[in-house]
């Protein structure tokens, strides 16, 4: 198995984890300086899974900047987008700090360091040419790539291609900026578009979110080009709404995280079948429901575990547009990618 | 294996779970007055793992029982005690229901609903006399036997026996009650001790924290009388301890459930050792303290997670006291195990 075949489907591996030894621009003085602004005692660290480990020397070096009595708190819940803020530590420290994606809500509270990446991407754009014959390209890539963004748009332009961009909703900091949820970025006039980004994470749910276009993926993290095939994740899709028709017993999931939260949606559901239950908890985990006694589950929280994760659950698992199509409201060519937009 | 054997050491398995077709009364009409009186339309159900399953039918009950406009939230988060109230849904409905375990700390939010177990626990007590030869006894319980408390001290009076028993602190709810992290109620003048219940959960801890006792074990759940033998532990604690004296980086576990903190613990460790990092989480697992290159952690939170599942972590897992042997600051005789005093 390839290096870059093992990071489908794994949603810790979105491109931050530490494949090369790459140097972070931490930010240290942006948050010493908040520390000293509010006389802080307690700060907050929180970092996405694939940066954990870095945390205890970033914690070292702002202990070095700032005074004794200041005390560093790792995060060590689970995260993986800035939909998923460790809200029990932001309300209990003076000064929060969110590493690794952009500001999906702005706060006073909370310090978002982006974490740019500082590997070259052109390499990996020039090889990516040959899967791209059209003179229209669309042009996305994520958090940590955005500080080259018009150097991609300005190389793909002096190759002669039509760059189109946007930005999505206010889900989104950036101009073609994705996230696994969320690619409103991609709704451009072309029919391809190239990511630039590690890992098959963003690229796979583009891919699904916009079915029509072909999305190939210039991969500077893992040194490869391929084009999203999404084949043997749609035949899932297909497979877990065909297995939850005959469904009778329906848990339905509503995240607490923060940015996960789609109550309406729920609530709806629960409110229109008697036989739709109502659970909550912050990760979605096949142990977790293992311990529900249900024939079918739809997750109103993140699309990516359905999609990504949903073979690991003991029973199928459905996103909303799913649930309608399985109980027979909507008719199975409806099938489409789950995405979220706003904020909460 | 046995049955019994099976259930050592496995947090899920405190004698709550499902081995008989038990029947339990949820205390519907008790629910369904609060619902009324609050004139709540948001209702939280909170099970322990091993009654989950149980969660749809008592929210369809309580459905017929209530008016339509009531929705019924089941809390999915993984739940081992009083200690772990689903706090998000505690705040987030307007009468929250808390299943399986007595009341740690009274509120007005809170409905705790005990579930006293309908099992016979005289056979085995009756099997349990030729292990207690002496006249003086200890007895005790867990929340889902209290009911028949009484009748249990009665029975061994008639059979000759000297009853010691004792409200432990104010943990605890009931005269003979024990905890997993609490056995204050078996501080009593007596060399041996009954512990009537499911699962080996409980005598284990007991047998550890009143290492002088023997204790002996009456399960009705199982149908087995056992005494208990806590060395498998105790060999585990000690090596844990050995492999963490060389260790140099500390990670220090806050944990961040209702009834678990030991913050000023764990402040402490930090501030005396700048090799010590705080890392704040809900539940805590070996997955979550994979993310972090530490060479031993120390845990404030629950000492059964450290006790039982130890083994299962990547590196070594102490308890503060532990913690205090492994760094020098105490000698290898004081080992003992860690309790919990008081509510939050």
């Amino acid at each position: 198995m390839s290096q870059d075949a093992s990071t489908e489907g794994d949603l810790r591996n979105t491109g931050l984890s530490l494949k090369h030894d790459r140097e972070w621009d931490y930010e240290l003085d942006r948050i010493v300086e908040a520390v000293e602004e509010r006389d802080a005692t307690k700060v907050g660290l929180q970092f996405p899974e694939g940066l954990k480990r870095r945390g205890p020397a970033v914690a070292d070096d702002l202990r070095a900047l700032t005074d004794d009595d200041v005390t560093y708190m790792l995060s060590g819940q689970p995260c993986y987008g800035a939909c998923d803020l460790d809200t029990y530590l932001m309300r209990r420290t003076d000064v929060f700090v969110h590493f690794g994606h952009s500001p999906m809500k702005e706060s006073d509270k909370i310090i978002y360091v982006p974490l740019f990446s500082n590997v070259d991407p052109f390499p990996m754009m020039e090889d990516a040419r040959e899967e791209l014959p059209e003179e229209d390209v669309g042009l996305v890539t994520t958090a940590q790539h955005m500080n080259r963004f018009e150097e991609m748009r300005e190389w793909l332009e002096a190759e002669g291609y039509t760059v189109h961009t946007r930005k999505g909703d206010d889900r989104l900091t950036h101009e073609g900026q994705v996230l696994g949820c969320n690619y409103a970025s991609a709704d451009i006039d072309a029919d391809q578009v190239l990511y630039v980004g590690g890992g098959k994470f963003h690229p796979l749910g583009l891919a699904m979110e916009h079915p029509d276009k072909k999305v190939v993926i210039a991969d500077p993290v893992n040194n490869v080009v391929t084009v999203a095939d999404t084949e043997k994740f749609m035949k899932q899709r297909y497979g877990a709404v065909h297995r939850a028709m005959d469904a009778e017993k329906w848990g339905v999931i509503f995240c607490t995280k923060i940015g996960q939260g789609r109550w309406d949606m729920a609530e709806k559901i629960v409110n229109d079948n008697d036989n739709a239950y109502l659970i909550t908890m912050d990760e979605v985990t096949p142990d977790r429901l293992r311990n529900f006694d249900m024939d079918a589950f739809v997750n109103t929280g993140c699309p990516r575990i359905t999609t990504d994760d949903g073979p690991q659950f003991h029973k199928p698992m459905l996103t909303p547009g799913e649930y309608r199509i399985a109980v027979g409201d909507e008719p199975l060519d409806s099938l489409s990618f789950d995405t979220f937009h706003g904020t909460w």
